[in-house]
């Protein structure tokens, strides 16, 4: 059978192997770029449509913007434009030509000005946005975009960290800057349930330090999450960008006293990074471990037979317990392959994680009841296959919070305060973990502390209540306790 | 008011306009690159979702492969590399600097092998069928992608032609033939289905002249639909693509009986081009008519009140009215703004073609009645609103029958034979339309067809028998009539 490494034998190459044996991605021929497969991009979907709902039950509306943005477009926001140090796909040419047998960038295609793959869509957005926005009746504009986007990057790994990447991402403007911190700060409450209702992973909410904020913004909101080896993954950021691309665009609009005004924005995004921190939240040994309310598949029915006359019969009853199933609106699959055996597939689908496995055999017909094994704590159970669409229905619910659970306990046990150096060494050694400390709010300490430790501040807490105290590095005075964690 | 201008008049300028005026898309500030705006986007979505539905229903799943495809990548296909001939964006770059106040390439960047965007995705997908083809047991695989690509175009019009185009495009390979065959023709009745049944715009089935096939197939399939001002548009293409790809790719898989053979395979796709052929379908001088089943909105419920304690009555009983038409799953909308007349406001969702609008004031209350509105006929109907669940769903199905009834009437008048080349040039000046006639097969005569009236040879129908005859340019003979017309 088709192993994984262990995790406490090499986390790293656990994570490299389940997103492969499992079926969601593999890295395609193309450096940094991955090919989601239909496993995986079925996932991707059922997390698009419920987030998506979320954002549409606030008001958000759907639209789509140009791939390619003029290089000028970019250098409009001074800090934005930095956005380039981290590497981008730039277009010069429009057309390639044959020279014998091979193709050659035709010379007379040059561009007249470089245009870029979109890391992002700010700046072509505000770019219409000065088209849109006159008066303060237009606003606010509350909108949101389902695409593709490109940073290069040089060290990928599936899902974390890819070149391409698919993303929402939604950008707002306002009439005062309190609508747009107040939608800044919804959003991040929308990301923050969606992350701990449907995909289980409790997160930590909080803002980042001013060096890590977002290029061009005044505040990036982020929620946080702990991963299985004590490292953090940023979940998804909420940008307030103040009034910084409206003027860097000039987009002005009259407010209901007739005086002009800048507008004031937001923007905010999560992306595929979302399935990494799915995998390493909650999988084990043994494969994928996915919330029913997101897993593609929720039940998974197998056959198990040696004489063949008995298939016919077991076919029959399956159909009876997939109409019970579909009527609750449960995603079933039975896989009737004669190619694989029980145990191949038993084996195949607590890789991929399916919540619940039904299998079914002559003892289960002749005693009209079913095995269920649940994948969340490996445990059988036996029931009367007519009480499944009364029992199924609980079962998941329940499954859906004993991961969460889970997740949550094994996360407050490494949220962990320190007050001197050595102790925080210690322990963002030994376990990882949030760790709440002081920090004297300069950017020095900062990359020290990440030099000798590898720890960054995550984020500045929202929820933690102001505390006098003193610098775990400088010894200089502090206001509040902020999170460290190395991180992916 | 903010008229269109009249087809009769400039049917191109009123195209043009309804576009924008409707708010389904503009240009964007990048040249051929549009913005699709909220409310065209929630259309493509709806589109998205119906057809989806139909391809996952025929056991289709959804992937995601890079946008990127390495330059040598598309050399392997030799006839396939043809399609750069019509333009592509070339990345040659992956980074930009800071230059005083400028951003420029930094040339240390210069990747080492050009990446083309995605103009079409064969090359990049064979490049993994590859790895993932052994066996027979292997094959179908039946899979699509949701997605951007892009092709450089010269002229560009929104949503007919653009550089960027969002759109699906199906990638299957198989064993047999037979069953590719068999595929591409399946999809080619979905997209029939999915035109005729939810678009409401009938269409031709047939195959492409060999000098118009897909670059790289070896027959393309396609349906082909008739505007309203004589011209075609190919509304879907679907691709036998024989063995040209697993060849260049060198894709074999050992069949039962223990045999190397090559794969073979099909492609195929529709893209929001479908949102031109939808406007210039059905849509009048007063703006877009959507048909009910892909409508956005299908309901628009409008306040009438001058005094304004009137309001809150009225309020009231839409309340109950769209809790009523929710229940029937249908897609309502209340526009109570008091920013806007109820005259501006039929404007407007007549401009964006609503296929039902019930307006509602003071009598309407005393008498329990609404008045209904239906986009399609212009006429008006006064009903009990306590009979609008029953009545509107019928009322919608029969908005949906009339328009495509309409569309087809249209399009049968010009569907039309001619046996003589002054004949065929009169009728495609006088009104255009699909003219059935008698082809040498040769492209030349072809070409002097097309240079000589603007007529293209648009497929050869699936559903006409054979029928012996003499090319209407050169007099030579013919063995089936052909489809003529003028196009998009």
């Amino acid at each position: 059978m088709n192993q994984l490494t262990k995790r406490s034998k090499n986390y790293s190459k656990w994570y490299n192997e389940i997103v492969v044996k499992s079926g969601l991605a593999e890295f395609s021929g193309v450096r940094g770029f991955m090919v989601i497969k239909p496993y995986g991009y079925s996932l991707w979907e059922i997390m698009k449509q419920k987030l998506d709902k979320m954002l549409k039950n606030t008001g958000h509306q759907n639209v789509y913007f140009p791939l390619l943005i003029p290089k000028s477009a970019f250098s409009k926001e001074k800090e934005h434009s930095e956005i380039f140090s981290e590497g981008c796909a730039v277009v010069t040419h429009s057309r390639l030509k044959k020279n014998k047998n091979e193709l050659i960038i035709d010379p007379e295609s040059r561009l007249q000005e470089e245009l870029v793959i979109r890391p992002t869509s700010e700046s072509i957005i505000w770019k219409t946005y000065k088209r849109w926005i006159q008066s303060y009746r237009d606003l606010p504009i509350l909108l949101n975009q389902w695409g593709n986007a490109l940073r290069w990057e040089m060290r990928t790994r599936l899902f974390l960290r890819t070149t391409e990447f698919l993303w929402q991402e939604g950008h707002t403007a306002h009439s005062t800057e309190k609508e747009a911190i107040k939608e800044a700060k919804k959003i991040l409450n929308i990301y923050t349930d969606f992350s701990e209702n449907f995909m289980a992973i409790p997160v930590l909410q909080g803002i980042k330090p001013y060096m890590d904020k977002f290029y061009g913004s005044e505040k990036t909101y982020c929620i946080e999450a702990l991963m299985q080896d004590g490292k953090a993954l940023q979940i998804g950021t909420s940008h307030f960008l103040g009034q910084n691309f409206s003027k860097a665009f000039d987009v002005q609009f009259t407010n209901s006293n007739g005086k002009k005004e800048y507008v004031w924005s937001t923007s905010w995004g999560v992306s595929t990074r979302l399935i990494g921190g799915l995998i390493m939240s909650h999988s084990d040994d043994k494969g994928l471990i996915i919330p029913p309310k997101i897993a593609p598949i929720q039940i998974v029915i197998i056959p198990i037979y040696k004489e063949k006359e008995k298939f016919g019969i077991i076919n029959d009853m399956v159909k009876k317990i997939i109409n019970l199933l579909e009527q609750e609106r449960i995603r079933v699959k039975y896989d009737n392959r004669i190619t694989f055996t029980p145990g191949w597939k038993f084996h195949e689908y607590e890789m991929k994680g399916v919540p619940i496995r039904i299998s079914i055999g002559p003892n289960e017909i002749k005693n009209e009841k079913v095995e269920i094994f649940r994948r969340d704590t490996h445990e059988k159970i036996y029931i009367s296959w007519i009480n499944l669409n009364k029992l199924i229905p609980k079962l998941l619910n329940e499954i859906q919070k004993n991961i969460y659970q889970k997740a949550l306990d094994r996360t407050n046990k490494l949220i962990i305060k320190s007050d001197n150096y050595e102790d925080f060494k210690q322990k963002i050694n030994d376990n990882g973990g949030f760790i709440f400390a002081h920090w004297d709010g300069t950017k020095n300490t900062g990359n020290k502390i990440q030099e000798e430790t590898e720890a960054t501040i995550r984020c500045i807490p929202l929820s933690t209540e102001k505390e006098k105290g003193k610098c775990i590095y400088s010894g200089n005075p502090s206001f509040q306790r902020v999170v460290f964690s190395k991180s992916y």
